[in-house]
């Protein structure tokens, strides 16, 4: 790991690292902030899925996270959103946005050289960041839109693995979604059981039972433009009226996609976390 | 006025305008944060100086002040930090920063046409945000390295007109400054009087009497790389010591110039303000 960056954030630290990445075949930066408390005591950990931390500074570093971090003394790791590097193929621009990993693991060439953030996230930088910085091993999971998506399927199918998962305005049903089906049918091949794997909708039909101990959160403006059809949120609370699910989803009227609709539920969702990572 | 853009946060309302700027002969746009509050009573007013709002995000949405404003009942008013337009002239590059208007009024062609900042934000976009929106008539200055000598000189020489005044990371003493001397030549022409004029630590220094009245607020990072030389820190401390001056300077060790550093500290600056406004 190398140090990119290191400044001082409200009484802790904001950093920035590369290393290389196994899993995608290529180095990636991520950002972290660490609470003042860890210099004392080992402190659990957020990873916030959002927008790419590289080249642009993310959404991640700009929603006040790090305040409401620092107070309750959680670690927060912003990950980028795709792997990168000349040697990394870039989706045809039909497909949609290159800037999004769809946080899976593509089975088809020429992405599955590259294209494996479902084990970036899930196990290679949890194991990193487990051996580099001062954690109790408690971790939990939030994502934005594409993001929301990353923090729910893997929450959804690891939930022993997670104290808890939420998530604001996320695609909850791409495998539905014509834009979301052909990003898809790129990374694992034409229709099929593969794709059910990586759709949170999906995932909670076929094993309700899954997250009955998992604490879920969700939060959607209900002005945001992609609200609800291309987000496939109807379809989330209906399968959990139907199985029963305990997920806690907030309508916020007046709300669109943005930074200040992140930056306004923010800090309700990180007390959320940290209820569940004490 | 034309409205841009208006999102809803933290249950107030984040807005872009575009404008005709008379005193700039050019349109400008500006961001304003509506408190929750002003739709039931007139509110106070902070112009937040800093960074350019266009085209680029600035580091005033970015850095959680409109979670304070919606809490304390403040509307926040981001303006842009020079005059933009195909009309406008460019200084040349080795006069460094484009982006910064500098806060006055220039003198020499071909900016003098353009270039009157200093009135804008004193004299202009105040008359209009009072027309426009239902605030109280109280209002106060902050500002952002360029934007706090602007925030400083400003309050400075009018404290009639202003409830309080804070920077972070001011620009003190651009007199004395190789890189602002460039630029100050530029628009005010070889160095004389007008230079002092706006210049915080010259203005202090000819009327130190002038802001007996005026609570003055400035944070600074002992790890930001302008400081303490080009920022002329040390030179404001002297003459508030030397005249008795009850300006707060607070020295924060290891922060940088960033926004990590703004967001840590705007807080502490939006409860000074309201403290003066109320």
């Amino acid at each position: 790991m190398t140090l990119l960056k290191d400044q001082a954030c409200f009484g802790g630290r904001q950093q920035t690292y590369s290393h290389h990445a196994h899993t995608l075949s290529c180095d990636m930066q991520f950002a972290v902030f660490l609470p003042p408390k860890i210099q004392l005591s080992p402190a659990p950990v957020i990873y916030w899925l959002t927008a790419s931390i590289n080249p642009r500074i993310s959404l991640a570093a700009q929603a006040g996270i790090q305040r409401i971090a620092a107070d309750l003394g959680i670690v927060i790791v912003m990950p980028d959103n795709r792997p990168r590097g000349a040697q990394v193929p870039d989706l045809p621009e039909d497909s949609l946005d290159l800037e999004a990993g769809f946080y899976l693991n593509a089975t088809q060439s020429p992405w599955s050289s590259h294209y494996k953030m479902y084990d970036y996230i899930h196990q290679e930088l949890p194991t990193l960041i487990k051996d580099y910085f001062n954690v109790t091993g408690k971790q939990s999971l939030m994502g934005h839109a594409m993001g929301g998506h990353g923090a729910l399927t893997i929450a959804i199918k690891h939930p022993s693995d997670y104290c808890s998962v939420s998530a604001f305005a996320p695609m909850c049903h791409p495998s539905k979604h014509p834009w979301c089906q052909k990003v898809l049918s790129q990374f694992l091949g034409s229709r099929d059981i593969a794709w059910l794997n990586y759709d949170a909708v999906e995932l909670l039909k076929n094993n309700p039972a899954s997250v009955h101990k998992l604490p879920i959160l969700i939060d959607q403006g209900d002005q945001d433009a992609l609200y609800p059809l291309q987000l496939g949120t109807d379809a989330l609370i209906n399968v959990c009226k139907q199985f029963d699910i305990k997920a806690q989803i907030n309508i916020q009227t007046g709300y669109d996609h943005s930074l200040y609709f992140v930056a306004s539920f923010i800090e309700s969702h990180l007390r959320f976390h940290y209820a569940a990572l004490n």
